[in-house]
Parts: structure tokens; C-alpha cells; sequence
């Protein structure tokens, strides 16, 4: 089993990754509880549902709740129903809730959680290659529909616990989600995760040791990235590459009809193209897009309109007095913040659209 | 000006207290913001909302939203409200919150401030004597219909303002429902604090200086205790003295029908009782009951069903597997923890209802 101790404001926590882990949950926690919630969604549940119920003391109520699978359940009305079946259910300040699915259930029961009570416990037990990276560093949120992620809070877990066996069963589009967090793992700050992720046809199956390794490597970036900024006051904007764009094409082509990786996969073309050109040096761009055509990532999205889109990056969470604010690359491994003026953007924007057939 | 430090773990924070502060706010924060949210209620907006605008650059963007009068507003749909009025108002990270108000204002606008994109900068501006309680300490919430301040966080203010003009125009009920947390902080830490309460007639109009050391009292006990225990995993609880029953009898009663200090004037009435009772010691019980009386504080308040008080007093955030655990006092200043079995607590519950002629 591979361990990472991530260190937070309000104390530390550790990531387990390993194979078959999902039975054995009750081995990685450290406290004792009476009353646990398990929140899963539809597809997740007929999956490992059971499995995770069975290591557990029969003296442990263990409660379920299961929401509807799809980004679009991460919204106010599914968090208030959450909140009164804890409380219906006599959820009290010592119970814990599990949140064992992909990224969705991860923010939805961290931000129950966050909340019910002022803060319970819980764990988030991911489903998806995409959760190694959101189940570290804290953030919770659910969706408005002016924009993802606006209500939430920092909000860290009391584990992650990694069972990689459940991400065989993933479809292609998940793969690619998550891969797409992988390698901007890579692009920001290990040269080496990026060259080894470059050369990897991840249309067919993973081999386990590369997958944990990838894993594991990514989950370090991260870490070591919030540990010293987990309010995003600074660096921890860096994990945001690719993500300006990616936001504004994933709400505006509304959410689920591109994965949240896909749509930052783009995003991390544009912001690569223009890293090149403003700092005049070789980022791999070609290399990465013909990585991404291999692997079958979206490139030709359809058509997409220029100011709806440069609207959407000034409502992200990131900009600050609506100036639109991205994350280029100075070289692999060297990130940096860049404002933008509106006219600059959308050169750079309607340049992009239009290599891409967007526009 | 007095001013209070307060430490929390995510730093600290200084209530201010003094006559005319509202029209200083400005000069009272450190940072600068370029928009700003004044949330406030029907009530104090005609009052005091032009005040504190006043004072700022008219460079500042500020917005208002008013909410009803009364408790009935700290619910979801009012805070769902909330969110979207600042998403659509393009109110960002680098945004702040002022609430401006009583109890209900600070704990729905800091609940909305803990959660509007992960949590940005509010400040309090209390206009009741109770608020000298609930700003300070950084608990926000709203309610359930299933129990008060179920959903919420821990969040502290960047600042406390509190301008005691403003309390002279408060109704009796009002100052009623101060002055109670004013003499718990008397009874769980402070003996002359509660000596000085315990001569004040509070049916006439408070001297400011008066005032102003009470209220500044109260604050250093809530400060001392909050401090040492932020989360409310020890003696936090003692703060909670008279609210196990208060809590159960404002619900029971429907909230709006007494106010929440006048029902803990009612639960510490109870607890006193039972601790010296228990304790064979003398609290006073006598003396602050005739001072209710004498404040014209509600002691007969109708018919009271023993047992669903019990079933609400075991839903309180407060009790662990639906034990009940209440405050009681081994001597004025010395607060202890004590749990309570169903027919021990029914039988103390059953003669004090029927002494007050409530059951």
C-alpha cells in the first residue's frame, strides 16, 4: 500500500492507494463510530456498495443514500435532501459520512459534511482516476447554474482511501478525465511524470503498477502544492492550468456533454499554445495534441461562442474585479499567473477557436 | 473605543465597542475591498443602513440586499437567494460581507460569506445585545424546520463593529434576550458579572458605560472559552449552559414566539435548579428568578408536552448517540458536563414544568 500524508490547517490526513483497500476501510480510520452514511450515486452503488458495508462491525449502523449519477446532481436541492435525511436518520456530530464514487460524490458529501452540524468526519473513498486529484487538498463545493464549484468550502477529509481495482471498470471518457488531471500534474511541476504520460495509449487497459505510480506521483504534486497554499491566496492557483478555458467550454456547452478532464485537456492546448508564443520556448504542444488525437480526447467541440465564453472566464471563482487571470508555463515545471486584458484574450481565443474548427 | 482581540486557528480578530462606530466602519478594516455587501433586515435597514455607507469611498461598489425581519429568514431558500443576488452581482473572492443586524443577520450572511466560492472576508455589525454573544466565536448557521442551526460552519469574522448607539432603540424583549447570555457568561465564568446583572433593572434604560462593561465582559469570557476551544470538542460546551432546555422549548414553541434568550433564561433557571440540587450548593436560583420576575421575563409560558421536549432535547446538535448532556454548575464560575438518562432527565423536567405551572 502506498501512503501520502497530506498536511492541512486543521490537522493531516493520509491517501491510501492500493488494490482490493475498499474492503478494508475499517482498518484505515482512527476513530470509532457509531453511525456512518454512505453516499454513493446510481452507477457506483451496484458496483462496490456492498463491499465497502462488509468490513465493518455488525454493531455499526451504516446508512445509505444514493444520488442520481451525473454532474448534474451536484446541485443545492440534492444537498438539502442530504442534510434532512442525516438529520431524520439521527446523523449527530460524532457519525461519519463516506463518500465512495468519482469527483461529484466527493464534493457533494464533502460540502454535507462541511456543514451538517457545523462539520462531521468524513472519508472519500474515489471511483475515478479524475478523484486523485480532487479528493486531495480539500475543496468541496456543489454547482450554481451561473457556474461549478461557486458554493462550497475548504473543507479537508479525515482520508482518502484508494482502491485502484475500481478503476478498471471505468469507461474511456473517465479514463481520459482523469488522465487529462495526470498530465497537468506533469505539465506544471514533473517533467518526468509528463514524458512518461506522453508515451502512454491509454485507450487500452493501465497496468496496475504504472496506474498507482501515476497516481501516486500526481497526488504528490498536488500535496506538496496545497500544503503550502491550501487557501489559494498563491500557488495553489497553478493547479487551475487549463482550467480558465476548461470551465467556460464545460458550463457553456453545458455540464455532462464533455467530462470536466476533456474540457481542460482544451483548455491546456490554449494555454500552452499561448505560453509558447509569449515566452518564445518549446512546451511540447504538438506533441501533446497529437497524444490527445491518439487517445481520442474531443478536440473539434463544435461551434462555440467567443463572448459567451470570455463572459464565463471573468465569472470564474479565480478572477479577481472580472479581470480574467490564467496559468501559463514559463517552461515544464514553471507556472505562472497572467492577467489579460479582454482585447488579448480574444485574439488569442478567436485564433484558437478557429485552429480548432470552433469557430 | 474597547477593543477585544480574539484567536482563532485560522487567525485572529478584534471586536470594537463603542458609541458611533457605524459611521467609522471603514477606518475600522484592514483591507481595502472594492465591493462590498451590506446585508441587513427590514427592520435595521431604515435604521442604520445609510449610516454605515456613509462611510465609505464612494469608489466602493456597495451593494444592499434586505432580508425579512426575524428568524423565520435563516433558511435555505433565503440563503440560496443570497448566493445567486452575489453571483449575479459579480461579487468575487476579494469581495466583502458586512452584516448588519441581530443574531439572524450575522449567521445567515456569515453562513452565505463561509460558503460563496469557498468562503470570502464578512464583517459583523451587531445591532442587538445578543449579537455581543453569537458574533464572537465564529459560529454561522441557519435552520432546519427539524432544529435550529443544523446546517453551518465554523467561520470567524475578518472584524466585529459594535456601535452601542444602536441598542437603545431595541424593543424589551430584545434586551431581555441579551441580557440573558449576559448573566450565563455571569453564572459559567464571571461572579461579579452576575452579581452587578443580578442589581440591574433592566426595564429602564442602561447607562452606556454600564453597558459597555457588561457587554465587553461577556465578550472576554466568550473569547476566553472560544479561544481554548474553537471547534466545541470540550469546554466550548459550557457555553451552551441553560440552552439544552432553551433550545428545545424556542422550537417546541415555534421560533418568533419567544426569543432565544428568554428560552435559556428559562433553561438556566432549570439548570441551576437541578445542579444545586445535585451539588447541594447555593446558585442563586432564588435571587435570579425573582430578577426574571422582576424583568418581566416569561416563566408561565403555557402548556408544555414533557415528552416532546425530550425528543428535542436529544436531536440538539450537543448530545453524542442521543444521550442528553446538559451544563450544570458544581459552584457560580465551575460548569461541568452531565449526561443524563431518559427517566432522570423526565423527572427533573416533569416537577420544574409543573412548579412554573406548565405542565
Amino acid at each position: 500500500m502506498h501512503t501520502e500524508k497530506i498536511q492541512t490547517n486543521l490537522g493531516s490526513y493520509r491517501v491510501h492507494v492500493a488494490s482490493g483497500l475498499r474492503f478494508n476501510i475499517n482498518q484505515l480510520i482512527e476513530k470509532e463510530y457509531k453511525r456512518i452514511l454512505l453516499i454513493t450515486d446510481s452507477t457506483v452503488d451496484k458496483l462496490y456498495a456492498d463491499d465497502i458495508s462488509k468490513g465493518f462491525d455488525e454493531a455499526v449502523d451504516i446508512l445509505k443514500y444514493v444520488v442520481p449519477s451525473g454532474e448534474a446532481s451536484k446541485n443545492i436541492e440534492e444537498y438539502y435532501r442530504l442534510l434532512t435525511y442525516s438529520i431524520e436518520n439521527n446523523m449527530d456530530r460524532h457519525s461519519l459520512i463516506i463518500a465512495l464514487g468519482g469527483g461529484m460524490i466527493g464534493d457533494l458529501s464533502g460540502f454535507v459534511a462541511s456543514t451538517f452540524m457545523r462539520g462531521i468526519d468524513f472519508i472519500q473513498v474515489p471511483t475515478t482516476i479524475l478523484a486523485h486529484d480532487s479528493s486531495v487538498g480539500g475543496k468541496v463545493a456543489i454547482n450554481h447554474p451561473e457556474g461549478k464549484n461557486l458554493i462550497g468550502s475548504f473543507y479537508p477529509p479525515v482520508a482518502v482511501v484508494y482502491d485502484v481495482d475500481t478503476l478498471h471498470s471505468l469507461p474511456s471518457h473517465e479514463i481520459r478525465s482523469g488522465y487529462a488531471e495526470v498530465i497537468k500534474h506533469g505539465f506544471i511541476a514533473n517533467g518526468d511524470l509528463l514524458k512518461d504520460v506522453l508515451h502512454l495509449d491509454i485507450k487500452n487497459e493501465i497496468e496496475n503498477t504504472q496506474l498507482i505510480r501515476h497516481l501516486c506521483d500526481g497526488i504528490k504534486v498536488k500535496a506538496n502544492i496545497v500544503e503550502k497554499d491550501e487557501k489559494e491566496s498563491s500557488i495553489r492557483k497553478f493547479l487551475n492550468f487549463g482550467h480558465t478555458l476548461g470551465h467556460a467550454i464545460e458550463s457553456e456547452m453545458g455540464y455532462g456533454n464533455l467530462t470536466h478532464g476533456e474540457a481542460v485537456a482544451i483548455g491546456m492546448l490554449f494555454a500552452l499554445e499561448i505560453s509558447e508564443e509569449k515566452f518564445n520556448v518549446d512546451l511540447f504542444s504538438s506533441d501533446y495534441q497529437a497524444w490527445m488525437d491518439f487517445n481520442h480526447y474531443p478536440i473539434k467541440i463544435g461551434k462555440l461562442n467567443l463572448s459567451h465564453l470570455i463572459k464565463r472566464m471573468k465569472k470564474d471563482k479565480k478572477a479577481k474585479h472580472a479581470i480574467v487571470q490564467m496559468v501559463l508555463l514559463e517552461n515544464i515545471g514553471k507556472p505562472i499567473l497572467v492577467d489579460f486584458t479582454d482585447e488579448e484574450l480574444s485574439a488569442y481565443l478567436d485564433k484558437f477557436l478557429r485552429k480548432l474548427g470552433s469557430n
